[in-house]
């Protein structure tokens, strides 16, 4: 700005809108690699708590019920799943999003000199953005496809979290944290402060990305209302998503399954989770309808009398290896599911 | 069902989710060619408009005030380009969303036989979706990608209602609609309800979204809430996206620019619009500072005399060549986006 | 309309506005009646339930953790003051939304006749709803409050079910349901499906009175697009919360406390939920820092021998009358919160 | 804190919860406080401008399009009703908002002392609050109905901004602002950026309202992850309803009628604004169906010659009274709403 004879080229031809989105574009591009980076190594974490418990049996739940058995591993692969094809969408998102935007006052470059499509492009590669070769002014699609990335990022850290909530339950008790947050009142309570987090990050990008969107039905060729909107908005939005980042790292660091809470959790059941396992080794000797028929019965006398299932089927299907309830016989595709996944994250360039 | 030999295996080993979530991709594949067909007939007929109305001069709008000159046909090319994008969104999303659901009570596929993964591969090739090799129960991805792009579709058409509300004012009536909604009390109205409608579809696609995106939160290895709040809101955003387009082709089908209009609207501006054009024109003889400190002093004499703009430049700079402030040497980019536009249509496999 | 001498006078002077929003406060009308009606059945079944079990102990827990003891009457009060709290608002809530709208084309009543007030005023009083003396067609605010309430009536309910929806999990099961959903494939689970649909309903509130609350900015004199937003978000809201309501209903009918399985939750604290009341009491000997450091320790040595943290506190402080950490005699006000909640119900008029 | 004898009960028998609630809500009264004062200054505002234009004729717009006349203040009138019922809802509001909480870690008072109710009522008093006489934890109905009240302040604002943007457009001009923005680059151009912030506002607060109702779910006797919800939300909801405050009484201290574009609108209109009235008035000479073709005709006949619909009334039915036609003669009850609206804030006492 000292130089006046070049300062009076500054914001030449260009609108306000065009500094503010390509300035807005190069700081996502640094946001887009810090989160890819935290995504990266929050990934490895939980591959190797995939790899690790690939075989930790653990009651699998389905409206809060214990189900069938899974493991603690493949668990972990559902969550982990979900953000390594938020990793896998990213060189697509910064192609559909990284834009610079220099189009003047309307979008239509006319002060920009005899090859406005010239200087548009070599703007584009002097800061090494992609250039749309055309405005968006008014088509927020980039901004749109950026909010869907992080709203999704958060959902799928809130969907790991409410997981862990249920987890750190009394009654539960089956993962520990490192850190907990103290009780100002209640020594002998540690609050899942990190998880609690973490949902509210998910509820708050859900309701962002809302307003982003109502702002994408942004009027003519500018318009204030809907771009104010983004500002107020869309940093917010993506700073939701950093931060749940952030917290997700070091819960997930500091998580362990606990096996003692695990394996009693599978014992409370009375063996009623292996009901459908059950109900299937019976089809081997009978039509299925009737197995099922067969098992409730054996459900309902088992509950009547206060005895685990396997008792009751021992008496009345004496021939029927018991062998193949055991919890780690009873793990179908659980522990291939959670080192797929483990080895999906290794092979992530 | 009359072959009971047969009938037991129907819902063997799956749960009811994969029954129903398969079942929703096979709609959601018909789903999506028929957005698919009917978003290539809208920017199709947006690309006849972007073509015939390249060089169409009209007033560029900013925070709903004349900025400088554009074309009928850039502005066109703006709702299509969004829409474009949204076309070449597709495969990716088909890839990342049709996908078969095959994995038991909890995920793990433990009674579908010694080869889950075998079978669900099956089932994936004989109805056509693709096998994620996982389960996706508690992976709300599909469902989040699928809402994002629906809510995308509708936004784009919100803006493109929005822009067509504007014009289809009274004291503008830069265009004309085929179907208009009489008045039941005043004979001189012509409602515009096809964008008006839209743009209450739009705002209900950003609630449905936001809705969506909460439910992805899915607690555990499935989660009735969340689940029964995708039943009540995915559907209804489908619906909603499928509305909006059916609705936009016919609206863009009847819709003209009002050639009488466009141009009186450029008149009213008393050559304002032109300030910015003759900045830089001056700048070639002056620093630009200079220039605009000159056109904000005739731009205010312009005003005080009410006279036009351009009888204020003639007076004070006679050098001047006004020639090139005739509206269609001031359109810049605008033909030329237009035609890119509906050259990238023409391309549309 | 076979008399056609008065068939001319049907619509006269009204604009379709009127028609639409004066029948929609009929419906609303009839539905607040419903509603209030179930409100109050509901709060009768709240009110004998928390009766009941005003003195039934429960672990009371926070951020899911066993906090201190409550009672499960304490816990239906809150659930039951926050609906007896929307009832209260019933009556300010008609007023200002059970309103006649009657003024014609742009809300002038210019072509009612000579006293338009007067005809407003007429039809008011022969329908029976309230004369706002004035137009409100672009005036939403009886919208808001109307979707307001419904919206709060429907989160109250999902508190109440989110609750229950913990209470019923595996592990804990502290409540029953007489109605659950059987598994498809699994004989031993009862699913919560009653709960489950109630927080789906919840969170489609939410989204949906987003909606309408974006569409209250309605432009001009009367506004399509905002009008055609409240046509698809109002009454789906306000049959979200009815069917809240039913499904309430129903639940709470068949809801009952689990007495054993209250009962073993607190025993499986292991003492450690009478730690702020053990702190208490010391805080009687000696300063309450010091107190709260005694018992924190306390706690540690518990955890660490593996004991009921009482029988550390008798060996350490055989002075302290342990007969007061009896469950009955830690209940605080929650007794009396939940009698005092069954009378306010009493109260209703 | 220096009186270590005192400092000991310093949250004594509290939780944070309490804590935090309580002092939200001694900042909330404050809140309300410059609110309530902030909204009958803009009130006294919006009362004289429609005092002072009751009578200015203005043309009245519906679905954008010019429908009858009405008048300036009696637009300004139901941006003012609106507002004004959200002051009379300020005591209600206060009462069931402002309330004090004091009830322990679950929410029982338990370690309160022997009198827990007394603690709490002293406390009320002390800090004046209201006592709710029990606890409300785990109730966020105050917290619903504190953000309801604030966003459908914001949406009040925001239909009064729309309204505003919509008559600064170009072309337009029906109103001047004192504050504009100036363009970068266009020295024409004045930016109505005060409106367009409040629409921002005012979708922001729709939005943060959505994760306050979701947040509402509050689990169990304390919700971590529901109240961090509100922790961020909550405090944004009512900056934003503030600064929306804020923005709308300098803008309206700032806003004033352009009668000559009033008027011009209207003239701009060919008279077609007076078919409804002259249909009207035919219906006191035929019956009212025959009346409405005879104009529909005449409006028909006017457009097709380009010429003012009057001009042909006068030719067809030399009978009429064109005196009647005279805008003034044409508000119906736009004067009296505008006056009784500028009487009914005086009244507020």
């Amino acid at each position: 700005m000292q130089a006046p004879e070049h300062a009076q080229y500054l914001h030449f031809g260009a609108t306000s809108q065009d500094i503010a989105d390509t300035a807005l574009m190069l700081r996502v591009r640094q946001l887009l690699g810090l989160q890819d980076t935290a995504l990266r190594a929050l990934l490895r974490d939980l591959a190797r708590l995939a790899h690790d418990h690939a075989e930790t049996a653990m009651v699998a739940r389905t409206y809060g019920q214990s189900a069938t058995l899974s493991s603690f591993g493949a668990m972990v692969a559902v969550w982990g799943n979900m953000l390594a094809d938020l990793v896998d969408a990213l060189p697509a998102l910064r192609d559909g999003v990284l834009w610079v935007s220099l189009s003047g006052a309307a979008g239509t470059g006319s002060v920009l000199g005899p090859d406005p499509d010239r200087v548009r492009a070599d703007l584009a590669a002097a800061v090494g953005l992609r250039d749309p070769k055309r405005s968006w002014h008014a088509d927020r699609g980039p901004i749109l496809r950026l909010a869907a990335w992080q709203t999704q990022v958060t959902a799928a850290l809130g969907k790991m979290a409410q997981d862990i909530l249920i987890m750190t339950q009394s009654g539960l008790k089956t993962v520990s944290l490192d850190a907990q947050g103290g009780s100002s009142t209640m020594p002998q309570k540690e609050n899942p402060v990190q998880p609690s987090a973490i949902v509210a990050l998910a509820n708050m990008a859900a309701g962002l990305n809302a307003t982003l969107t109502q702002a994408a039905q942004h009027r003519e060729a500018r318009d204030g209302a809907a771009w104010f909107t983004e500002w107020m908005s869309l940093p917010q939005l993506c700073l939701t998503a950093g931060s749940a980042l952030i917290l997700s790292g070091t819960m997930i660091a500091g998580l362990a399954p606990n096996a003692a809470a695990l394996s009693a959790q599978i014992q409370n059941t009375d063996d009623m989770i292996l009901a459908e396992a059950i109900t299937f080794a019976l089809a081997h000797k009978m039509p299925r309808p009737d197995a099922a028929d067969r098992v409730k019965a054996m459900v309902k006398e088992a509950l009547a009398q206060d005895t685990r299932l396997l008792e009751i089927v021992k008496s009345q299907h004496p021939d029927l290896d018991l062998a193949q309830f055991e919890p780690a016989k009873q793990l179908g595709s659980a522990p291939h599911f959670a080192r797929d996944f483990a080895a999906r994250v290794s092979s992530l360039t």
